[in-house]
């Protein structure tokens, strides 16, 4: 409906009333005198809408000087589009939100481990159902039916986000999601064999060669799926996984043919990140719980983690040399586990594709700066953001300069000769991200706040401003990650700063006893850091965000092409159009080739029996932008969401009589209610 | 975390901070001079963060008067909250947002018919599973997993919002949720018995008396579930159902034994409404399809039901008398169908329970005024509202002025008795709702605007401006509902309408070929209508909003009490204290006591063999504000969100072994990745 001339008619009448509205305005401005008064006459006037004038209405509201800018700053007219666009883990809700900057607004849902009903996915279509199938291990107890999201990784080419493919993790079951950004569907899930649990992921290489997943809780191997062993053999039998997925770079799917694992010792790998320019070839992994801890926190237990694991001075900071991995991969030093090519743990050690760097206890977040030469570590533990050098960990292997092994035999890199600098930041640092010349941000979760510092001279600063903590902007409260426009790129753009606070406490109104999150919009362009506005976040607790430029996205579909696949982008076998529809019965296999329009199905009607199969291939034959269809058989949970120009098909096993309701679940046009139709199922 | 010291002096030292810059610009703007400037320098100031004025730098972003002060007047800043809230269906997403007025800012999403990991609904614990499984009527063919949630209603004491209850229904499957809104959280599904899909609800009376819900496609009703029938039968087989559900004043939970229903004849029931004040005890329905077509799009059939189903001229408004059916409800006049108390269609009509009226062909909304004196029906096809009046109506009843009766036997009062006015609006007119003083608000989904017209002098409008239409606003694009503050009450507030857009095309930035729907805030207190603000919803497709004060809301708890069942609000007892965790077993059930707390959950270690039912009692036990802690288990797709004082209780049959690792999912503290345990299941 909204193509016809009613309705874009109709808005621009909005927009030529408006006009008028403003020219009468700009007059009465121009009479109140004053240079200043002019402006604010020209733009408001003395009978703007409300009466008021512009910097009096902000007087009535109570808002300060930055308030009121920060709401004009955030304010997006009419069909104004944001700037930015964040790519936000949605954490344990399983999907992925996209968020407008500086707008904070929530712009889409994207649902990967998890079903959605809106889009359909998940009930009963072959896209959601078959990544979702496909994605959960069998070899596992049940059918895994959520995910937490966390770590969201923009393909990249040289070091720079290209806007073709969106990556996330699954933190619960160490598994990896795969988005495509022409539609903004989920195309691949992998269970990652071999891990468990995952948090170093994903990560990818500067040119999208691999993304990284490595495993969190350590976990005992079998040929086949996992067997339970005593915790007693904890050090023995567990191990921990890095993995690198090889890229399609046609797809952007993975290819395990071309993919390995390298084994790790017990410890709790956390996060990562992959070295860029100067340090382009190595991967960084930090690491926890280097005590092998294991809990117990009963009477006559060694305790809890929180103090069991949080024992030795020192974790290690994993070094890997993914390049060396990469070669010794297609060596027959590797045994096949699950499919997946392991690089043992001594072969990663003598090989000299693994090695430590002491890092300051129970770190959390590694983050690589924009030139590679700076490995920022913070330790939650520890008030300082640990600087590792590119220059100096290249010396230090080519040089041998170790400090011991681990009781594994991974060489430990003397702690002096790789650290650069340590900066004092305050209590409970966790992430970095940069902005041009050499500025770092850290969030404090202790502190509630953003410390702003500088990086070194390879990092273009000044020697006298050189690893200096600059400035500590209070946040509310409990920030975890933060994100800087292109922040984790080799050209980040500065401007904006998003703090990922974890509680919010009184920011927003009480709505029962599970708070929102808080999302936190700061300006970084001046010399001060200020915050511009507050995003509360109720469906879901994100973790990590990338924040990319519009521009970067090039690729977006509006329709699809009539008939397209959207797990190929290719015409699909199955579609349909209009006046071809037909119903097709080979034995109990009843196939039936529908067309979806404004305002009805073709055909309306389906006569069946029990015991049939019914597979239905939708056709939405529109190709008006936003001309979505839903098709609802609501009593057999079948519910799908069709986009112009898609196919969707449908398979459903018919195991009970009865004349069952069809409809369109997607307000689609006037005549949208009469957008039903009959599924009648006859005994047999 | 954010309880302490640290956290919240930061957050004190930032307003200091922020204090101080204040004073210092207020003082630059007093010596920049002029009243104007005066004003703008005290707020803004020539040293504000930009450097910019503020008018200044509405023009530099290109904001126009309307533009830049709605920015300012949507814009929340610090702990401010919104004075209005909109509980909104989310569609075919099945769930409820709560989203603030004037921010536009989404709050919370309540999952109801569909599960939701961030929440843990139901992914194993209690509430979540229990709900979603007694909502799903075993006689159907699936487990229902998602729902299409249409028509939130508030309940109501005196036709007014008080805060206690949220209903919604599941238009897809006929059910309806409610939700208590002191946690915010569902607490019951009911698969109504006999009707299949409902669009007809869910309203609620003036006391919360019952809650209404009616069915859309009419289905054969058996003495079990569904049975097919040839649709040759449809006249004679099919039929719609009424539904008043009982509230119990105490829980808002359904009280099936006084609840009952009316049959209706074979007719598509859309949407309803209550009677309220003078109208009380009466209930309207809307009814399209009076042709009782059934489709047939394919070569040789009658065609698409877009044109079979719109031959009439007239269909029929159904006028209920609840009162009186509660009443014969009572007798011995009834059936009892599937566990529902049924008034039989030949005993509704012989005892003036059901009394039809026509209206303009397939209408879409039925809206009672305020005072109750006026009900406004608006025909999708046709250009009017049409206004009846309940005075009319009454004394058409009581002279029985009928002009016949339906193929049914229900008495058709004559429409020129009946109707008090007929304004013209436009093409495409959809719902109403009102303001104070007779103002009334029309959607109109063809020409993509809102009409704003007046009542008649019941409503206080005087007769010159009587049912006049005052104007039109373009929207963009193609409205659906409409909604204004409190605007269904008896006592609506004015001030705030917001347009349910469908379309949004050009108004967001393109994320594929789905795109969102635009929620318009439009500023309703001026002379003019003005649009102050577009909100992207990219996760469902909102139907019907209600928009309530934030006064109203006085029950919210922040946290439970310790050790309470959300499902009962008592005292559970599998409530755990610290120190006295601990695992009673009996056979193969293995119960577990368990508390968590910042940064650990007692036991962290559980052992159990292949074959046992583990018994999970876990209670978080903080009284912290915010302090939510989540529980999983990943790979038995096991995920729990746990509030201060909240209790849940999982139940899981262990099927394989493995030592599982179990963590919390909610950041919690600096040590949140330490608060971790293992599930060690060995062999049988």
């Amino acid at each position: 409906m909204a193509s016809t001339p009613s309705s874009s008619s109709s808005s621009g009448g909005a927009r030529k009333r408006r006009g008028h509205r403003v020219t009468r305005r700009a007059a009465l401005g121009m009479m109140a005198g004053g240079a200043a008064a002019g402006v604010v006459g020209a733009k408001v006037g003395l009978k703007s809408s409300s009466g008021g004038e512009l910097a009096a209405v902000a007087n009535t509201l109570g808002l300060n000087g930055p308030q009121a800018e920060a709401a004009l700053k955030t304010f997006l007219p009419g069909a104004k589009y944001d700037e930015y666009f964040m790519m936000s883990s949605g954490g344990h809700s399983g999907q992925v939100f996209v968020i407008g900057v500086p707008s904070m607004r929530l712009l889409k849902v994207i649902p990967v481990f998890t079903p959605e009903s809106w889009q359909g996915y998940g009930f009963g279509t072959d896209q959601g159902n078959v990544v979702l199938t496909e994605g959960s291990d069998p070899t596992k107890s049940n059918p895994l039916t959520w995910g937490d999201t966390h770590h969201p990784a923009l393909s990249e080419t040289a070091g720079d986000y290209d806007g073709r493919w969106l990556y996330i993790n699954d933190r619960a079951n160490g598994r990896i999601g795969m988005i495509d950004l022409r539609d903004f569907k989920t195309k691949q899930i992998l269970d990652v064999p071999n891990i468990q649990t995952s948090h170093g992921g994903c990560f990818i290489t500067p040119n999208s060669e691999y993304v990284h997943i490595s495993s969190m809780t350590p976990a005992v191997v079998a040929t086949k799926g996992y067997t339970y062993t005593p915790l007693s053999q904890y050090k023995d039998k567990f191990r921990g996984y890095s993995t690198w997925l090889s890229i399609d770079p046609k797809t952007g799917r993975f290819d395990m043919a071309k993919s390995f694992q390298i084994e790790l010792p017990p410890y709790t790998q956390d996060l990562a990140d992959a070295g860029k320019l100067t340090s382009f070839g190595l991967g960084f992994i930090n690491s926890y719980n280097t005590e092998m801890a294991t809990g117990g926190d009963m009477p006559g237990g060694p305790g809890p983690l929180e103090a069991t694991a949080t024992k030795n001075d020192y974790d290690f900071l994993h070094i890997i040399d993914w390049q060396k991995a990469e070669q010794v991969a297609k060596t027959g030093k590797t045994v096949t586990l699950n499919g997946m090519n392991v690089i043992p743990l001594d072969v990663a050690a003598s090989e000299g594709i693994l090695h430590f760097a002491p890092e300051p206890r129970n770190p959390h977040g590694v983050d690589v700066s924009p030139t590679g030469d700076y490995i920022c570590v913070a330790g939650k533990l520890d008030p300082n953001a640990t600087v590792f050098s590119t220059e100096k960990i290249k010396a230090a292997i080519a040089n041998q300069d170790y400090q011991g092994k681990d009781p594994f035999g991974v060489p430990i890199l003397t702690f002096d000769s790789v650290v650069e600098a340590q900066v004092e930041l305050g209590a409970g640092p966790l992430h970095t991200q940069f902005g041009p010349d050499g500025h770092a941000y850290t969030s404090l979760f202790v502190d509630s706040a953003v410390a702003h510092w500088r990086l070194g001279e390879k990092a273009g600063v000044p020697a006298d401003q050189a690893f200096k903590l600059v400035e500590k902007l209070p946040v509310q409260y409990n920030i975890g990650h933060l994100v800087t426009a292109e922040g984790d790129t080799v050209n980040p753009d500065g401007k904006y700063l998003v703090a990922l606070n974890k509680w919010s406490i009184d920011r927003f109104p009480p709505l029962g006893p599970l708070h929102p999150q808080n999302f936190q919009l700061v300006d970084i362009s001046g010399t001060k850091m200020q915050i511009m506005k507050d995003m509360p976040i109720g469906n879901g607790e994100p973790h990590y965000v990338q924040m990319v430029h519009r521009d970067k996205l090039k690729n977006v579909l509006s329709v699809y092409p009539p008939g397209t696949d959207p797990m190929t982008f290719k015409a699909s076998p199955f579609a349909t159009v209009a006046g071809k529809e037909r119903v097709e019965t080979s034995g109990r296999d009843v196939h039936v080739y529908m067309t979806a329009m404004r305002s009805h199905y073709t055909p309306d009607q389906i006569d069946v029996k029990v015991g049939d199969t019914l597979h239905l291939h939708i056709t939405n034959i529109e190709q008006t932008p936003d001309a979505t269809h839903g098709f609802a058989i609501p009593q057999y949970n079948i519910e799908a969401s069709i986009d112009p120009g898609e196919v969707v098909n449908i398979d459903l096993p018919l195991n009970r009589e009865g004349n069952f309701a069809m409809y369109c679940t997607e307000f689609c046009s006037a005549l949208h209610l009469e957008m039903q139709g009959w599924l009648n199922v006859s005994p047999n």
